[in-house]
Formats: C-alpha cells, structure tokens, sequence
C-alpha cells in the first residue's frame, strides 16, 4: 500500500507511559527517537502535556507533563524529520501553559477527547491552531459512541474545529474490521475538509489489521507504537505497519534495532501485549483497567473469574 | 457474526506438533480434548497419519501417527460430540495404511497440498472419501500461488474430487486481509459445491482478521488453536474465535481453564507467538524455517541480520 499522504505517528513513549506512570528514562526516550527518525517515521508523540497542578511530578514521570525544555534534552543533536506530538486530555491541561508553537519544540497537539466533551475538544484545539500548532482531535472509546451522537460531534468538528485530522480510538481493543470500515467510512463522509486517523488497540489482535482497514478506506494518519507496547494489550505494532507501507521513504531497520536493544528487555520488567484478560476486555467492549487490576493481583491468571465477573456485573 | 454453516476446528495438537516434533504427553492431549470438547468447537485434528515407512518413531511422537488405537485412548470415556480429524501430507502417507471410516475414531482427512500437487491429492481425497471419511483438501502456501495454477486447480477440485471442504492454507503468514478476501471470492465463485475453509497463521498478528475476513465472505470452516499454538508465530488463537462467534453452542469457559491450566506453563517450555523474525519472514512471504533456525541460534535477536540476509538473499 503506497499512499504518500500517509503519515506514520509514533506513539511508543505516550501510550507506553500509561504502563509505567510515564516514568522512561530520559535515555531510552532518546533512543526511541533516534529510531523512529532513522525510520522516517512521520511524528513521534513524547508523552503527554497534563497540568502540573492537576498531577503531582512525585508521582508521574516527566513525559506525563513534556516541559518544553525536558522534550529539547532529548531532540537535541539528533538529525531528525520527525515532528514532535504531545497529547492533551480535556480538562487535565491549562492551555495557558501552552507557549506558542514558534518557541517550543512541539509540532503538533492532539486532543483526546469522549464524544461528549467535543465543544469542549473544539475549543482547546482551536486555542492550540491559533498559537501555530498542527493540531488532531482523537475520539476515544468509539466503540461505545452513539450514532447520532457521534454524528453531530463530527459534524462541529468539521464546521468549527481548525483540527487538521479527527481520529477514530479504540481504546477497548473492541472493534472487527467491519465496525473499522463503517467509522472511517463515517468520517471521511462528514469531515470533507479534514484526514482521518486511527488509533488501534491491540486486545484481540486486531490492531494492525483494524489500521490496515483504515488505510484501504482512506485515513491517512496511522499510530504505532515499538513492539507494540501501550497500555494493556498495547497498540499497533510499529514494524509491522511499516513492513506493510510501500512508501520507500520508511526502513525498518532502525525500529528492530531499538526492539532487540530496548524493547525485549522492557518487556520482561513491564507487561502488554497478548494477554487473555484484555483479550476478554475486547471481546466484552470494556475498559481495560478492571484487567489490569486483575494482572497486578494474584488472580493474574484465573481467566475465567475475571470473564463471569464481566458477564454477572451490574450493568442497568 | 452468527452463522450456523460455520464450523471450528482446534488443530492445537496437529500444528502446535510442528514446534516439538509431535511428542505431547498423553495428558495434555486429553486435557485439550475435553476442553475443546465442553467448548462445543465442532472438530478437533489431532495429528498427522504420516507413514512409519518414511519417519521413524524413535524420532517423533505419536501425534505424527495418529494410530487409531492412540486416538482412542484420548477419545474414550469422554463425553464429547467434538469429531476428530488427523491431517495427511501427500506423499508421506500410506493410502492402504487408512482403515475405513466405520473401523476407525477418525472421522475427517484432510489432506494438506501444494497446488502442484493436486492430481495426487484429489487421487488420496478420493480413496478417503471412499473408505467413508469426511475430507478436505487444504491448499498450502497459498500466498505464493500462480493465479492460473490456482484456478485451473481449484477447477479440477471441484469437478474431480469428493472433498467437502477446500482450505486456504496462509502458510507464510503473508496475507493481508485484501488479498484474503480476494482469495475467497475466488474460492466461492469456483467451487459451487463445497465449502471453503480459512487457515491462517499469526506471523504478522493478522491470522485472526484473516479468518474474520474469511467469514464475512462466505467461508464456513474456521482453524484455530488454544491460545495461537503452532508452528512459527501460530495460528488463529481459538478463545478468539469464539469470542467473535456469536452461535450460543459455544462457550469459552473451558478454553479459558486449559489455556491458564496447560497452555501458560507450556509457553515458558517451547516458543511460538508474536516473534520479530517470524514477522519478517511474513512480510517477505517466506517459508519461516530460516527463522526458526535463527531462534534456535546464538543470533536469535539479531533481527536486522536476518532482515538483510532475507533482502539479499539470492532469489534469481
């Protein structure tokens, strides 16, 4: 599949961060950068901008917050195209801390938002555009937005958002190729002035070929992570999407370097991946925290109380 | 995805033999029985009828056999209306070695080919057929199939052969879900009266998409294994597959208690999954052996090593 208006996002250090209280070490970051920039790699979103008066720096690690001077430590002296992402949630950023765009590192905002906090997403990425930044509004939990309700959120976003590109987040790993289809399709026939995204996550295995489907129907912004790591069962696998896209601009070389240095030893010390309560979060169209819980506890492992938990739990 | 036609069929025992030269203890096969059995999955294969002329005992385990009077020790005394299936390779079986079906716990062959060899295959699929067995014939390396082999063979599978039943075999993991579709439509339009089958394998985390892919065209017999087993990166993890369908016969439970029980200590033993050299040898559409070669060597983690071995190799 070669598309040149594809782009490539990196999430490895964001949504890796919701694993480990976003507590990277600066030295690791750096080489996750190096990586994704020798690849070509599009963007690379370094975590998020969450207020510091919100959440305590004692208890989150520094790319929970992203200050302009911390992403700089690492961008530095590295030969890069790759444009810097940071994600804000609504209501967890005082955008009055947000410095311009021509005195920061950052190139690009994206605004995770529920549907129903959309005018509240509008407003702060339209506060974003207006200070220089390229600028997303990524819909979490699409898995459970209603029709008509995501309709009219993507309708505003289309007439009163200056976002360049709205994406479709699975955040529950919940989503068949077919329900993929049906939103991108949703999207692209709503938002004619504006590109499609997908975030994907990986619960039931579905991550690369829900992103592949995306692609087949025209979103031209794809997030991926190094071996796929984020939280639960973690996101798309960043190698396989780029031994997927044609576009000769990509080497893969790079992100199985930095797997085989950096990632497979992560992996031992932290957990995502194919993982069978998550697997039943998806299939159940769950947030995943009630398996992650259950992974911390020594019922880590009895699948089958944590599946007739979901089943017998109140639910009207 | 509720259709009643579809069949499921565990091959745990049958592919995940290719990781450990067949040598499953009695137990464990048992154990996977009853619980595929209690799931309500429609078939269980649990082996190959390989001839004993051409591999010796002393090499492998009696799942590369699959004497009858083996089968039954696992059969016996349990409650089940799970039919079993053995697997035969051609040219490495022996047709007059197969007792009819009325004598044997066997109740489907299938019959695992090339396209080149498919007059051999209709000739075995034939005498099964005879002998009273239900069968299959289940075309391997499919991703490298000629389009004009193919159809001229899926031509002579429906006008010759008594198989019930034509695979596509993703032996490489190669397929992405446009090229599974493709496949398909191409199967269906062809073979008017038999069904078609989907066997995927997980090397690029697409074997379960695959297989849904599959479906919504119109395939009605599905492979998948306890917890994605199999040779290389494995194939379609089962409990996802029931997961996604929907007929009330089935019930995860049991796969879910054999899966912590069986499949998570058996993991720390032999390796099979989501494994960077696998994923490189799908994307090249490449047979995995050089990576499973390369697992079993001091470069096992040398990923770019074997990228560029697969790159440059001499394929002129």
């Amino acid at each position: 599949m070669f598309r040149e208006k594809i782009k490539v996002l990196d999430c490895t250090i964001r949504d890796g961060g919701l694993i480990n209280n976003h507590k990277f070490e600066k030295r690791f970051v750096r080489e996750i950068y190096k990586a994704v920039s020798s690849s070509g790699v599009d963007y690379m979103e370094i975590g998020y901008k969450n207020s510091k008066k919100l959440f305590s720096p004692d208890e989150y690690g520094e790319w929970k917050f992203c200050d302009d001077d911390v992403i700089k430590e690492i961008t530095d002296g590295v030969d890069s195209d790759t444009r810097i992402s940071v994600m804000v949630d609504v209501g967890r950023v005082d955008p009055d801390e947000i410095r311009p765009a021509a005195e920061s590192p950052v190139d690009m905002i994206r605004v995770a938002s529920y549907v129903k906090d959309i005018d509240k997403a509008i407003f702060l990425v339209n506060s974003f555009s207006d200070k220089g930044y390229e600028t997303t509004v990524n819909i979490m939990a699409i898995s459970r937005a209603l029709d008509n309700e995501l309709n009219e959120a993507l309708h505003q976003l289309e007439e009163e958002s200056r976002a360049e590109v709205i994406y479709i987040v699975d955040s529950f790993g919940a989503l068949y190729q077919e329900t993929a289809e049906f939103l991108v399709k949703k999207y692209k026939s709503i938002l004619k002035t504006k590109e499609v995204g997908m975030h994907a996550h990986n619960h039931q295995q579905l991550a690369f070929s829900n992103t592949i489907e995306a692609i087949i129907h025209d979103a031209n912004f794809v997030d991926g992570t190094v071996y796929g790591i984020g939280r639960a069962a973690g996101n798309c696998p960043l190698e396989l999407l780029i031994g997927f896209l044609k576009n000769p601009k990509f080497d893969i070389r790079p992100i199985l370097d930095v797997i085989a240095r950096e990632m497979i030893p992560m992996r031992e010390q932290i957990e995502w991946g194919y993982i069978i309560p998550y697997a039943i979060s998806g299939m159940f169209n769950e947030h995943p925290r009630s398996a992650m819980a259950l992974r911390n506890s020594i019922d880590k492992d009895n699948y089958r109380k944590f599946y007739e938990a979901l089943l017998t739990q109140d639910t009207e």
